[in-house]
């Protein structure tokens, strides 16, 4: 349904990469902006200029500048996380090298500060406010994120406090300034910021639940690759908080000497005995249902309404 | 003559520190920031606000903005560089690791981004405008310092203009959002940016020449330390420009089989074969004078005008 959207902000974004006059060597930021992913942050906030009668062609910097932000914390996710691989493409750190990676995540932060910026001054000020506190709040997410891989256990709030930081508040974010640069009503702009984050929390949970259980994965994903690289997700934070000690041991010993398709198969039938992937689906749904309460706060017209619920479901309902 | 401005910034600095309620660890924050560099350039951000009679309490959180920028660039260029120290003290990525550095320097850059908006909305357009343009500036200067350190020539204007991005520009555009919140004319607002940045060019010159031929360097730094390290400065890339081949050779050859003292004895000496001293001395002048132009035509009292001269003077007659 964001056809329209990924076109007007591709288009910007190429202008972006041609337009620049500086000298800065753009190939990695070309790079990671061509892998193209869903565009759906930037997505969100036109949608939300949409639903609430703005101008889009008066937007689209700054959902370009949502774009970068996020592009530049993806290039520094993966050097920290050594992660191989983005969008199924050969990372930017690994393709170049650390440090070209690390100036261009910089880079990228920097011009999303500029474009973002670069709106009517009657918004300026609440715009950046709620950019600028996201910004941090993405880093926090990332720190959180950190910590949590180096610990056995945590409260599963403190895994959903991570995912909310780290990924939600970006997308309520993008939504709540399409609502602010629309001249949106301040009830409205919250709850649209407050719909985006319980979307995000309700996303990832699902995320993590069809990395686990899902039979027809997306490219570059494998079934039961999060438990392959002992990543710690939903389902495990759920299962250890039920675990007997023995169940822990193997839930941790991701090194054991066996196949992947071994470990998979082990610690889904540990999952299968806790009910874990059950109290996934609750939590997902929790959430999912305040995002859903959200929409029926809006003073949106009935159609809008409609189209934003059929969005939050089509989310929800992905199986890859 | 910062001592009275330092306090200032130094109390809002601890302020930061402290009040942050964030789950980010600060160890990392708070250590770069509490080496206390000599918080040039937010002292030069509260002294345009002196000099154009405006009120250096309204102008505190973006002069720790220009702070908290400044050690986001030195946290990540350490890291780049390999630099084993910073003021003397180990650098964050070996104190820590290299992600906790990446993450810390994000945070602060996002934290400065947040401590600059926070101005009055009069004002916000225009100071915003000349920070992003400066933040990508930097980044500039630092991917030209990297492709300048990879090279055996280049024209002294290339590094001219490598230190000018790196270095100077962040000096312009602390006294430039000085002047913009003390609401001075357009033509001082951009004297006193002029003046930043040909002083600021003036100073790495005569920087670069102190480490040469200094005879008593400041704490954390040795005589000769650049040519010992190979690094390319100003002295440098004069030498290059006029050396014979068997020069260049010698002056490329920073791995010799010699002693340190030797090596810098056998530099100073093709140094002193082309006037090298001489020509460095002469471009540190050409930048000082400009500087020394623009203040001539600032619209301020001459007392104020006097100050700046003595300041002006007083970095360039350091000797250490």
């Amino acid at each position: 349904m964001f056809e329209h959207y990924q076109s007007v902000i591709d288009k910007r974004v190429d202008e972006f990469i041609l337009d620049n006059n500086s000298k800065i060597d753009f190939e990695i930021i070309q790079y990671i902006l061509e892998l193209k992913g869903k565009r759906i942050r930037p997505s969100l906030l036109l949608l939300a200029v949409d639903l609430f009668n703005g101008d889009i062609n008066d937007t689209v910097d700054q959902a370009v500048a949502i774009e970068l932000f996020h592009n530049f914390t993806l290039i520094h996710d993966d050097i920290m996380d050594e992660a191989p691989l983005r969008r199924g493409k050969q990372s930017a750190h690994l393709k170049w090298d650390s440090n070209r990676a690390i100036l261009a995540g910089d880079i990228l932060f920097a011009y999303a500060n500029s474009l973002m910026s670069n709106c009517s001054e009657k918004y300026i000020s609440n715009v950046l406010k709620v950019y600028n506190q996201t910004a941090i709040e993405v880093c926090e997410g990332q720190q959180m994120d950190i910590d949590l891989e180096n610990r056995l256990e945590a409260e599963i709030d403190e895994y959903i406090e991570m995912i909310r930081l780290k990924t939600s508040v970006l997308l309520a974010c993008a939504l709540k300034i399409g609502a602010i640069l629309s001249n949106a009503k301040q009830n409205d702009i919250d709850l649209i910021y407050d719909f985006g984050m319980n979307l995000g929390i309700a996303f990832q949970i699902h995320d993590d639940i069809l990395d686990a259980y899902a039979e027809d994965l997306s490219f570059g994903k494998q079934k039961g690759g999060d438990i392959i690289e002992g990543k710690k997700t939903a389902l495990y934070f759920l299962a250890v908080a039920s675990a007997t000690n023995e169940q822990k041991e193997t839930l941790n010993n991701s090194s054991a000497n066996t196949s992947s398709a071994q470990r998979v198969e082990t610690i889904l039938e540990i999952y299968k005995t806790l009910n874990v992937k059950e109290k996934a689906g609750l939590l997902q749904q929790k959430y999912f249902n305040k995002a859903l309460h959200s929409i029926n706060g809006l003073s949106i017209d009935e159609t809008n309404r409609e189209k934003l619920i059929s969005f939050a479901n089509s989310l929800m309902k992905r199986t890859y």
